[in-house]
């Protein structure tokens, strides 16, 4: 593992070419972060003469930019395994590579998803001790926030992989939150004998008995995540990625739900015209711009994805969330942490205990 | 496969004693149930003097209702194995066995899901060529409703169950939605070359390749199931529980961030009390008794499951499915749907071409 270096003035490397609206949405969101971080300079990534003249008579802006060339892009729908072979002089790649190189403390990009995490485990590694890398999200709770992994870096994960994800996970916490001893529990499902599969139970037992610096709670399940039972919740990134977008595609539902309810009759019309402010409040709160940014934990740097549809501001929170990380030496963290208990964790790959295939109750008989 | 017996009038076997309002909120439920469905009549398992004592007095309920005496129960917590071994004589057991016999068309439970699938797979067994029940659950959409399975029957799926869940998901929506060929999708995650595990792909494969009733449509994500991309969405039950769950939790999360809103000012308070019709009529949508009852497709049966906390109300919902179910002859359809193309399916179980276990893009380097 490469000692993540101090870096004064903290340095930030941008994919500039990255999401739907790029450069614009960047350039708009580090106009935003800029004023919010004052000192961090930008390391820019993408076509120069393209983002020259945006730049151009934006003197606050030119400040803390520089911007080197790149003079390709890696597609929204590009395969990650193109974008390996064949994206080496994409903003992307640079963008990473300016981590890689110690010359930028996070990178920030607001890319094809698949391509970042392939180019970034290319480029930086795991960590020593991690097998796999995870991506953690921050999910709106009823007591604030709470964080998810892995939300979609892998489809599968072993026992190994969710041991390390709590570990990872963990780490995040207690920087983002500023908590000692984060609550984390393994996302599973309810009735009792059904409960999860083998890699879930056998990453249960591991957490349970050995010493980690968090507070391990067993098992939680689906409905447990908004409700902020713990402030960690691990699961494997196929699961993930799924309740992660259930969620945002039903939080879309009720509001559609609540305009429709609202529009059959003019004395609900009038009553939302005169709560709009709550209404105001309300949208501020499920503004997925407000917490944008997955986190790429495992690597030997801080790599951060915006969404890709995002505007300024939801960009502007993934900066946030670079600067958050690069200034709590979250790479350190993790590598501390596995390090402490690498010895006592069975290999990645390794069978468990029963068969993977095991029938669940229904085939008891 | 047994044929499903004919019954006039239709008779559905009730397990009085399930769920944690039992048996108050299931005769409540079949009170309200017996006036939507005049002619239906009810065989209620459970306690015969406790359930004679409430029905005391009550001619309308009393003139639909047999009463078989079942001297025990299983509990919430049991766990499905021990019920399966010692529950013979509970009221769960007796009222599945009505439906074996042929003398109940249908049975409706509240009670503990684990032993409700354990108990019906061991009495009521499988279809032929069906390797494995289902739980298929109706979910809210931008468009009316989803039919999704499985959410919890199984814990892993391989090709050819993944297979199974969506012929029987289709057969079950071309009964509720009365449809001739319902949209089918599997449930999967986004980025190109990290869809789904091997499992899933290979049954999309087979999906595409067999001519089956019902139009297939390839992968949706986790917020198409709210945006009622298709009419059939297909996962494992791992997933599926997860999803459902985190959504059921985000939409209470909507609810509350939104009521907190307009406690916030006292315009927003009497706005709200304005559109309080509104809120009535979101209330109502979003209320889970009016969709409560999860099917557990797959058997020699129809076996409905209520939420295990529905009060009258969300058991007569319940109620509704399975005189729905039973007469639209769902069993028959299935067995039939999966009779012309078994011979067409790998068997369960079966390995698919690549190793389960393969790694996704992040080990590609």
């Amino acid at each position: 593992m490469t000692e993540a270096p101090k870096i004064q003035p903290l340095i930030l490397s941008i994919d500039a070419m990255g999401g739907d609206f790029a450069p614009g949405a960047v350039l708009d969101g580090i106009d935003i972060a800029r004023v919010r971080h004052p000192g961090v300079r930008f390391l820019l990534h993408g076509n120069k003469g393209q983002l020259e003249r945006i730049i151009a008579g934006e003197a606050g802006l030119s400040g803390v930019i520089e911007i080197r060339h790149a003079p390709n892009v890696v597609a929204m729908d590009d395969k990650p395994s193109q974008a390996l072979r064949r994206g080496h002089d994409t903003s992307m790649w640079r963008a990473i590579e300016s981590v890689k190189t110690g010359e930028a403390a996070a990178v920030v990009s607001a890319g094809n998803t698949g391509a970042l995490m392939a180019m970034s485990y290319f480029q930086l590694r795991t960590l020593e001790s991690i097998s796999r890398p995870a991506i953690a999200a921050m999910w709106p709770t009823m007591h604030g926030q709470s964080v998810v992994l892995d939300v979609g870096a892998n489809v599968e994960a072993d026992t190994r992989n969710l041991v390390e994800f709590a570990i990872m996970g963990a780490a995040y916490a207690r920087s983002v939150f500023g908590m000692k001893l984060p609550t984390v529990a393994l996302l599973n499902i309810g009735s009792e004998e059904l409960k999860g599969n083998e890699h879930v139970k056998a990453a249960a037992k591991i957490l349970r008995e050995t010493d980690l610096p968090m507070s391990f709670q067993g098992f939680v399940e689906g409905d447990d995540i908004s409700a902020g039972t713990v402030d960690v919740v691990v699961t494997d990134g196929y699961t993930g990625n799924i309740a992660l977008k259930a969620a945002e595609g039903t939080a879309k539902l009720v509001a559609h739900y609540l305009r429709q309810a609202i529009k059959r009759s003019w004395m609900s019309m009038l009553g939302a015209a005169l709560a709009s402010g709550a209404f105001r409040i309300l949208k501020v709160r499920m503004d997925p711009r407000g917490v944008n940014g997955g986190v790429l934990l495992g690597l030997n740097g801080v790599v951060v994805k915006s969404h890709g549809g995002t505007d300024g501001l939801g960009f502007a929170s993934a900066i946030d969330l670079a600067v958050d990380m690069a200034n709590q030496n979250i790479v350190q963290r993790i590598a501390t942490d596995i390090k402490g208990v690498a010895a006592m964790l069975p290999p990645a790959g390794a069978p468990v205990a029963a068969e993977p295939g095991t029938p669940s109750v229904s085939q008891a008989s």
